[in-house]
This record gives C-alpha cells, structure tokens and sequence, in this order.
C-alpha cells in the first residue's frame, strides 16, 4: 500500500482525527442548570476548597495533553506548529485506541525553551499529565526537567522514555535467548539524540555497567571536543576507560549495538567484529543502520528494528499509552525511572520463556495484553516509588 | 431541584464533561501507518507547504478553545485553575450540544496579563478560535484586545459579546413592541464590567446615540474621578452631554434600563420616574436588580432577566455557539462587530411579529432553530465585510 497516498486520503476525509464529545446531554433547562450554572458552581467551590478534587469533579484524572513545537517532526525536521499537528493528532487517537486516555494535542509556537516551559507550565493544570513529542536535542532535555521540576503531574517526552522502555525490554529477553548478563555485556550504541540518551540512562538504571555511546565524530569520551551539555553529561557515565575512536573502532569486541542514528551506518564487517552472539537493535527509521538479513549473514544471533515488516519491531505504541493509563490509574505526580523500568519488565514478561527466540523477543504492537501489563506494572511501580497518590 | 446537591452528585459520576474520541480507527498496522507513521508525513507536508491546509487536514476548522484565567468565575470570584474547570467544560458541552463545535477547556494559570496573552498566542494555532471565559474586567478588555493583534483567528470574550448580542436582540423587539426608535430612546445602563462595556458598543455600533453608564459612583461622564482606563474610552462615546448623579438621578426619563450590575439596584420609583413603557433589562444573577413583579407594577411594559423561570431570558447559549458555528463554516479570521450586529438580528427575526409581545421578545435557548440561525447570519456578515476566508 502507498501509505503517504492513502494517508492523504484518509485525513480528507477524516477532516481532524479526533474529537472533543460531551458526556452530559443537555436536552432542557434543568440539564443545563445541573452541567452549567447556576448547579455547577457547587463543584467550582469543591475544587476551590480542595483543589484534588479536580480529578475526580472534571476530567483532568484521564486528561493528557500531546505537546510540540514542530522542531523534529519524524524525520521532518522543524516543520512548525500546524504541519505538526498531523502526528500529535495521531498520537492522541494511539493514546484512546489503545489504553482509553483522552489526549488533546497542542503545537506551540515557538523554538525557544523558556518560552516552551512557561507555556506548557501555565496550562499544565488543565491536565493530569504532558506527553511532549518531536521536540528537538538538546532541548527537548531541558525543557522536560524544568518542567518536571515546575509541574505536579508526569511530564513524559515520548521520544525518549518510549524508545527507551521498548529497547530495555527487547534487550532483557534478548540477552535470555543468548545466555548472557546485562552486568557482563559491552553495549555500543550510535546516536545522540532524544531516543539514544534516554536508552542509555535506562540501561544504566537497569544495572548495564559497560557503554560506549557514539555520535558522528565517534566515540564519546569525558573531555572530547564538541559535545554539548548533555553528551558532557553522558561522559560522565558512560565509556569509563574513555575509549576513542570510531564506531568502528569500538564497536569491536561489543556484545550489543543499538541505534538510533542513521541509514546504513553498520557494516557486516561491523557485525563480525563484535562479540560471538551478537545483539543488534537498528532502529532507524525507515533504514535502518544495517538491515536484519546483513546482520544476521554477518553473524547476528538477534536483530531488532523500527520496522513492522521484520521481527522485533520497536513500536512506542507498545509503551506510552499503558504507562499513562498506569500513572492514572494511580493519579501519579510523575512517571520516574523506577515505573519505566518496570513497564519494561512488563513488556519484556509478556513474552513465556517456551516462547522466546531470536525472533520473538518484544510483543507485538497489537496485542490487547500490552496495555493492561504495563498500566497494570507502572501503577504498582509507582505506589512502590512514593509518587502515587491514590 | 436543588441544583447545586444535584450538580455535584452528576459531576462525580461524569467524572468528567468532556471526552476526546478518535474519529480514526485503529485496528491492525496498516490502519496504523495510515493515521500514524509513516503514512502521516504526507499531511504534515502538504500542510508544512501551505498552512491553511491545517483546516482541511486537521480537526482546526472545527476547534475551539475555551480558555480563562479563573479570575471572575461565575459570582465565585478568582477561584483559580483548578477550581474554573467545571464551568469551562461546561461550556465545551455547550458548544457541542448546541452547534456541534468542538471546545476545549483550558485555565491558565496566572492573572498576568502579559502572561495570559502570551500564553493564548503561543498556542493559538492549535485552534480555528478562542472563546476567552470569566476573565475579570478591566483586563478582559486588553487581553482581547492584544490576542485579536496577534492572532489570525477568532477570538471572543463570550462574557461580554455573548451578553451584548442577546441584549440587542431582545431590545430590538422590546422596542418593536412598545412602538420606540433605537435612534430616540435614552438608554441608562448599571454596571461596569466586561458585559455592561460589551453592551454599550454594540448597541452604538448598532445605532443607538444616547446612552448613559452608571457605576457604583453613579454617572461615567468625561473627566470624573475613579475611572479606569476603559471607563474612560467609554466616557468619551456616551452621556455626551455629561450628565451627573446617581442612578436614581439620570434614570429619570429614560426609556430604556439594562442592568448588569447588583441585586435590587433599581426601585419601584425609580421605575416610575422613566418614560412611559419603559424597558426593563435587570440581568443581576440570580437576583436581578429589580423583579419583573415589581418593575411591571411600577409600570414598566417590556422585562427581561437572566432567570429561566421569568420571560424573557438573556441567556448566553443563545448566542455563542452559532457565532462560532458561523465563524468556522466560512472560516472567519475574527468576530467583528458587524457579525455581532448579524446574530443579533437574526435571533431578534427568529420571533414573527405576530408573536411578538411584551412576555415574548427573546427566543427559546432550547428553540432549535436559534443555532443554525445564528450560524447562517454570521456566516454571511463574515462574508460581507471581509473577514471570511471560504
């Protein structure tokens, strides 16, 4: 099928991809004075005495708003707020269809990371969570901890976390098909964008010990030239012996790659310099940095990718809805790395060890179980972690 | 009905007015790749190179939002975000219900004005308008006024044009029925707020000459003490001949009272002391300033009130749902006045001169044939005076 032809199409005729319904009718005078004044200012002044009653007298408890400023729209580049709206449209459909969460999309309209904050910041108690979408690194980091730190509610760039909870999943069963230890393996990863950084901090949560990250000037090292704030930040914690060299370079000896950078950037020489076993997540998108057929001649024992036509497909939808109906469920203050990691065991656990293998390492996107799992996962996370709060 | 007991209980079990629905289906991957990636680049870049496509290609053409900062909810005063929400998506709920428009509720929160506007502006394109809510006067006015600079959408404070086109609706008929002109008749109003200011523009804009504005102080004459900077502007278009006193004072021979202002403001002899078939306007809520009962003992021909249980009800859904209908049906860059003007004759034609009487100047709120209406004509005074872009 040509998906941009036929997408066109649809959104014609679709005319908006979502909706805003009513669920009071209001067909006479009495209706209206119970859903509109003079009845509602009684739940106006329960609010106003106890403003957590905003969660269960409006909608706020099941309310996400879908955030961008168009800067790094799929492979789009910065294409502004109205042509974003497409895909945040669509991300809200994703949030209903697959866990029930109302998710109200919002293009801002501006670049600049003050002005992102102070915006989102001042309708964010309109919503019982943000998910920030296609913002550009470094400042997509930025924006998303000074709101963390200025909002009540879960503040969640999907781009990072989503990717990040997926991969760390894919990754748990695929170090069981091949018999090795997270706290053992040399992970390479390509890429240092939003997805790269979050997956690479998630692991380190999760207790991986050896990673090298590279960008493309090649490894990235505590005290290299051209990092920006963030790839400092990561030097910090990542290539502890402070390799240098190319992802070629060090890529050698490594028991895992991941990207999530560029089309064709791993050769099968690449591939046969790793370790025997190797682990290989090429997941950019639509090539990706080597395809699973290469990979796999080249001596790859597993191999995942963004694509829907192989195996192992890294699909968000997997991730973010179940993880906001989880930290609504518990009317979460924030979605932390204690409730990523467990929507990645989650994920991860769906898969039975008889039914495991190189080709079936991450759900299947539709999979009516995925949802439930990770709410069900998050929600537990999040009592366990302190940010519940009911 | 105790409405306020009644409207709790209906809110905690809505759990919510509103809802956000997917119009796109999501069933399988390629369901998937038509509403989400990769299919939706191709909208996002169709809109990318020509941004009026975002009203075709997304849910814009049909989008309001309703937004306030909580500052002068209902007779609640500044309440807050939180606490405002109730009232904002009941409004949402009114705007589906009675003309099928899309509303989304936000509460900003902040009562800076810099801050509002700015906040409204970086999220405008979000929307196919704004409809500004229990916004406190005076700094209702200049938020309007600045968001109407920066947007190239519609934007409406309902609390002050929702009032002033059903005001001039209903005196249009209250003067058709007691034989006066609106070019000869002395208008007093009360009040000084975002509708009373609203009310004494459309009705100049309308063709009325003489009006005369009271405060708390009395008379707004040209140069008076205690004049905020819109009284002041309002000084300047009414009581030319600088009439000074009290209510009672300038009341005498008026023909025509619009009250929205405080409870019980208005004598029986201050009544008496007006022309003959005065008009009475008292549209304090609950308690108007003066009750029908009373006003019409004392001789007053035409009453008209903000209750449901008297004749005559002011009652703002009337208006702002086929405003925006016909806003968004021919794709209007404003609400002007002369689509003010429009609605308000056409809700005043809705009732047929043989219908007319003094008990029957204002239509039905649940008469179906308000909304498409209202529509229709400020579809076409859009079109008339330039601001349609379909």
């Amino acid at each position: 099928m040509d998906y941009a032809k036929e997408s066109l199409k649809k959104h014609a005729e679709w005319k908006g991809k979502i909706e805003v319904v009513s669920r009071a009718k209001v067909r006479n005078a009495d209706d209206l004075s119970i859903a509109y004044t003079p009845g509602v200012a009684q739940p106006c002044l329960e609010i106003e005495k106890d403003p957590s009653k905003s969660y269960t007298l409006t909608r706020r408890w099941n309310m996400a708003a879908v955030i961008t400023d168009g800067s790094a729209v799929l492979g789009l580049g910065n294409i502004g707020p109205e042509a974003a709206m497409p895909v945040m449209e669509g991300k809200c459909v994703l949030f209903k269809e697959f866990a029930d969460v109302d998710a109200f999309p919002l293009c801002v309209d501006s670049n600049d990371v003050d002005t992102i904050v102070e915006t989102i910041k001042n309708i964010s108690k309109s919503f019982g969570g943000i998910n920030l979408e296609d913002i550009s690194a470094p400042r997509c980091f930025e924006i998303e901890r000074r709101l963390k730190e200025v909002c009540d509610i879960p503040i969640f760039h999907d781009d990072q976390h989503g990717t990040a909870i997926i991969t760390l999943a894919g990754l748990t069963n695929a170090l069981k098909v091949v018999g090795k230890k997270k706290e053992e393996v040399k992970v390479v990863t390509s890429g240092a964008g939003a997805a790269a950084i979050s997956i690479v901090k998630l692991l380190l949560s999760a207790g991986f010990k050896d990673i090298i990250m590279t960008d493309r000037r090649g490894a990235i090292y505590e005290g290299r030239d051209h990092l920006n704030w963030i790839k400092e930040e990561m030097a910090q914690v990542t290539n502890l012996e402070k390799k240098q060299g190319s992802l070629a370079d060090v890529i050698q000896g490594a028991d895992v790659f991941i990207g999530v950078s560029a089309p064709g950037l791993v050769s099968q020489d690449m591939v046969r310099s790793m370790n025997k076993d190797a682990i290989i997540f090429a997941c950019a998108n639509p090539t990706p940095e080597i395809f699973p057929d290469d990979a796999k001649a080249a001596g790859a024992a597993v191999i995942s990718t963004g694509r829907s036509d192989f195996p192992n497909q890294i699909n968000n939808v997997l991730a973010f809805p179940g993880v906001f109906r989880g930290a609504f469920d518990v009317r979460a203050s924030d979605i932390n790395e204690e409730m990523k990691m467990a929507a990645a065991q989650a994920l991860a656990n769906l898969i039975p060890d008889d039914e495991l293998s190189a080709e079936y390492i991450i759900p299947k996107a539709f999979d009516p179980k995925v949802g439930p799992a990770v709410a069900k996962a998050v929600a537990q996370a999040a009592r366990n972690s302190g940010v519940a709060r009911i």
